[in-house]
């Protein structure tokens, strides 16, 4: 892995809405140099009333010791933000050609070494990174809100982006405390936003067809899988569902409901290499761990959890 | 709503799989009677180990004053199981013809006022209580697992189900320390599970396809969007990050997206009608309540959750 050759502290970033805002408070946290722009009037007035709305949460989460909130400066054009940027992250809106233009832009004015990196929720980096003279040092580098306390970001390569840019990329969202999964294959929507996606979907059916309102639908996520899902997705949770032989048993039991209407999304057809596939993933997850073991380890946090969050129920 | 004329306390669990033994458990953990029957070879012993394994987590939850593992007793036929039970929960495997068998025999021996309900994860309640002669005593009552735990049970009722027998399993699994949640349209899946099922099916779509690992999927939720779920659900979530305006701003923003192939499953038309639901439901769910006020109280509940969790992710 190509490493920076020093390390990366200053970043641009550019579209401050509640995204952009987002990084910015991270980035600011975790000691960067911040250069921020948003041809938006009164852009500046409103970030700072965020970073004091948030900054409370990211002390408590622990501040990074050069972290200074006087450490972001807004500047007028894209060209004087971007000009020593060690990282570019792009927050303007989700339209094909407008990120195209504005990445296009940041391109002529970046560094040679920079990294350009798109917050977009699913557009594929390969048409993003089209206009670019210099697609290589593009990335997506899609986060979740907010984007301050939450760790994830989704890293994504376009056919022409470099082995070495999707490395640094790794590197310097590390250094800004988070937990970078880097995407092997393009598609849209990344994988976070289509499970989201499917599920957002799913409940607009519901609402559309008079089944559910909005509050209902919500609550049936908070009293149930929501709980679950804070600390363990839905593989590890249905091969704890599948008592001790785990997902070889939970497919048995509920792979025929995959032919039954319980959603409006086909399911794939459940081959025995697909089966396979998800019982090995499983088990080479729980690895040592049984799931006597691994229920006793959920319990343990969901009764810390259910005892926490029950203040902060709506 | 009629009450129960006397505090219902005496249930029967017919089936001991991993959900029974979960009711099981959380009817022993809040003061009730519980008679259990299964016809597999060992299960008294096997529930025996379970409840041995989730009782510390129980315990910490808070026991009911007369909570006791001794008021569990194995019995060996449907009949000695039900007959002096005020609420009889089925947890059989999910197959048609064996759950109407089942309901259909138990509903031969339960007393007049008993409620039967069954733990389906998606089969409609009209279906269920087609061989019963008393079907207005049915209702799927459908938990979360580990049922001990987890709060939420979807209520449903078939077309013969009275409201009374609704209003009394309300009643009864509000004692049992749940948040009973009634569906008034039957539908396959509920509410829950097609939420569940249509993120499921998406996530053996994107390993069928070799987009991502079970292990990584699992990443993708709960470094990310599941860390959100434990508190609020998806419309509050896409209320909040819609910045001040909302859900409002959010269906603006986002709403083109649901065009776009970002599941395999379609989106409903985002048409005035369900924008206008969607937004005043989200609005009125908030209540007196301003997103940068919700926002503040979702950053110090994501603060300590992050905090919590970070011991117990695999």
């Amino acid at each position: 892995m190509t490493a920076w050759t020093q390390s990366p502290r200053k970043v641009a970033v550019i579209g401050t809405g509640v995204i952009g805002n987002g990084w910015i408070i991270r980035f600011l946290a975790n000691g960067f140099d911040v250069v921020a722009y948003d041809p938006v009037e009164g852009a500046k007035t409103r970030t700072t009333q965020i970073i004091n709305n948030a900054w409370d949460s990211v002390e408590q989460v622990g501040l990074h010791p050069e972290a200074d909130q006087n450490r972001l400066t807004f500047v007028s054009s894209i060209k004087e933000a971007v000009k020593e940027a060690d990282l570019i992250q792009e927050n303007v809106p989700e339209r094909i050609e407008l990120k195209q233009q504005v990445l296009a832009d940041i391109d002529q004015h970046a560094k040679q070494d920079a990294i350009i990196a798109s917050s977009t929720s699913g557009l594929k980096p390969t048409i993003l990174q089209e206009k670019m003279d210099n697609p290589e040092q593009l990335v997506v580098a899609h986060p979740f809100n907010p984007v301050y306390l939450l760790p994830l970001v989704e890293i994504v390569g376009g056919e022409a982006t470099t082995q070495n840019t999707i490395n640094k990329a790794y590197q310097i969202y590390e250094l800004a405390n988070m937990k970078p999964m880097i995407i092997e294959k393009e598609i849209e929507g990344f994988i976070a936003d289509r499970l989201m996606e499917a599920l957002w979907r799913e409940a607009l059916h519901l609402v559309n067809d008079g089944i559910a309102t909005t509050e209902e639908v919500d609550k049936a996520i908070t009293y149930g899988a929501g709980l679950r899902w804070a600390q363990m997705g839905p593989f590890m949770t249905f091969h704890l569902a599948g008592g001790e032989q785990g997902m070889r048993h939970m497919l048995e039991q509920f792979g025929p409901a995959l032919k039954l209407p319980w959603t409006k999304l086909e399911a794939p057809e459940l081959t025995d290499e697909l089966k396979e596939c998800v019982i090995n993933g499983c088990e080479s997850h729980a690895g040592e761990r049984s799931v006597a073991e691994l229920e006793r380890k959920r319990n343990e946090f969901l009764v810390k959890l259910m005892d926490l969050v029950e203040d902060y129920w709506p």
